[in-house]
């Protein structure tokens, strides 16, 4: 549907829509002495799209109440730990429209998506062959790849974050005992290589008790993410890219990831192990099965 | 400016639009098995709107940021008695536009305005020509008209609740004695008749001293609103109506109410009488300056 064809308001007099059409006006105008006028450009959007919003679905009085009362809901359940708001934001796909807008495709670049709430700055470093589990319970899965430039060249000493979940659909943070597992940093090679030992990524909801996870309900909307692991790669020259790697055949895919973080090219293979398959680095897994995965990063020059 | 001018995103590449897009059209399709469908239309046009927007003003991430930070801030400043998203609702002209959509135009009915935060159901009853003053500060200000149908027959007995802040700009509810001042409700008489005294309006500001309060700051908007009496006027038979009479004269008015509250037909001269001016009724006024208004309020049919 085009905006256009939106805003088409039928049964409407032209006496109501010449009201409407001046409210909306009077308001724009309010803004025209905004002395930044970046904030002037983006409180007029605001305003115009609200308005064409309420004035296209006929916003009940009802409904107006219900909004007010979601939003003062989704406020007092935010805290330090918590970010209904975010959660929001990411449900209605304003999360990934803000990074399609801010990092925009480049020639073969890894694509980015939702950097989510759970990174933290002070994840420990790891060698590279290292293991980020830190005792976080799941399969052990060996990533391995490389970070090169747009032009194939390799992007030696790219520092590499990852984080994710573990077996239960936690990360370290959303547990209250100040662990820290399941995140670490590490650097390229020379040849622009890295590998290191985390764990496969399994399916978890985002917070639900409180007004968005009630919004999906209603809406018959799973509030599940697809399994994934969490990358922020950092070089010299390139864009910074934040993205995560999502397993190929999890049915999530399918259903659905609840805040739209998907991309085809970030879908990758982790092939299976039986117990006893010699692990790439020699590292002894007893009697586990295991996973591995290839993620080769392509990093966009900075400023693109 | 119309909707389709606002989504000529120029400078956009085609690849890149089509991300967008797709990226939309799945968020749309998420929504597509609410089983309510009045919600699945509600969610969808917001997510058109709230894309659409992002992508206009190309949103940054820091700009993303100062949006969660702002209604996280709204949030934690809103408890029983602050309304900080109703403020923001307000101050955007989306109360109004809503209030536009719900009482459309009908022959010479009363023109509707916001309904404010102030409102009490417990309001005393006065008889006809009483007092709604309370105790609360300000010029006494004898208010009188007619209510009647749009055909110009009388209402009698409608039931006519007011409302209005004392001369320091507050309404009783905002102090914390829990006195009961500045407002009743009566009724119209036989032909339709009804006066009381109440207080000539001033301005006052709404609460600035957060979120909303801060952006009109930036923006160098005024919190004011122009001097005004509420009225809320329901009869058997007839559309509800809630408005404010405004004062002619107030210079409010042109700097622009904080809410977009004013509209010319509900501007009433406010004719100020010399001390000594004998009174309608025979009060005794002794040395004070006193004013008088009319407001003849004419009430659509209910369902209209």
């Amino acid at each position: 549907m085009t905006d256009s064809a939106e805003t088409t308001l039928n049964g409407i007099s032209a006496e109501q829509a010449a009201v409407e059409e001046d409210l909306t006006r009077r308001v724009l105008a309010s803004f025209d002495n905004a002395p930044d006028p970046r904030l002037r450009t983006l409180m007029q959007a605001l305003t115009r799209h609200l308005h064409a919003f309420i004035r296209e679905v006929r916003l009940t009085e009802d409904e107006w109440n219900k909004a007010i009362e979601f939003l003062t809901g989704a406020g007092h359940i935010t805290d330090e730990k918590r970010q209904e708001f975010v959660l929001l934001s990411d449900v209605l796909g304003a999360s990934m429209m803000t990074i399609a807008v801010n990092n925009q495709a480049y020639k073969g670049a890894t694509e980015a998506t939702v950097f989510g709430p759970f990174f933290t700055e002070d994840a420990p470093e790891i060698p590279s062959g290292g293991d980020i589990a830190g005792g976080a319970a799941g399969q052990p899965c060996w990533v391995e790849g490389t970070v090169t430039g747009t032009e194939g060249n390799p992007v030696p000493n790219a520092r590499i974050e990852v984080w994710e979940a573990d077996e239960d659909g936690f990360y370290d943070v959303q547990y209250t005992d100040g662990r820290t597992a399941g995140r670490a940093h590490l650097f390229s090679d020379a040849g622009g290589r890295y590998a290191f030992w985390g764990l496969t990524p399994t399916p978890y909801p985002i917070p639900h008790d409180g007004p968005v996870g009630k919004m999906l309900e209603a809406v018959h909307r799973s509030p599940v993410r697809a399994s994934h692991l969490h990358f922020m790669v950092t070089a010299p020259g390139k864009r910074t890219l934040v993205t995560h790697i999502f397993v190929e055949g999890d049915p999530q895919i399918e259903i659905g990831d609840s805040v739209f973080g998907v991309k085809d090219s970030l879908i990758k293979k982790f092939d299976q192990q039986a117990p006893g398959t010699p692990a790439p680095d020699g590292r002894d897994l007893g009697n586990q099965a295991w996973a591995r995965t290839r993620f080769d990063i392509v990093l966009a020059p900075a400023g693109s």
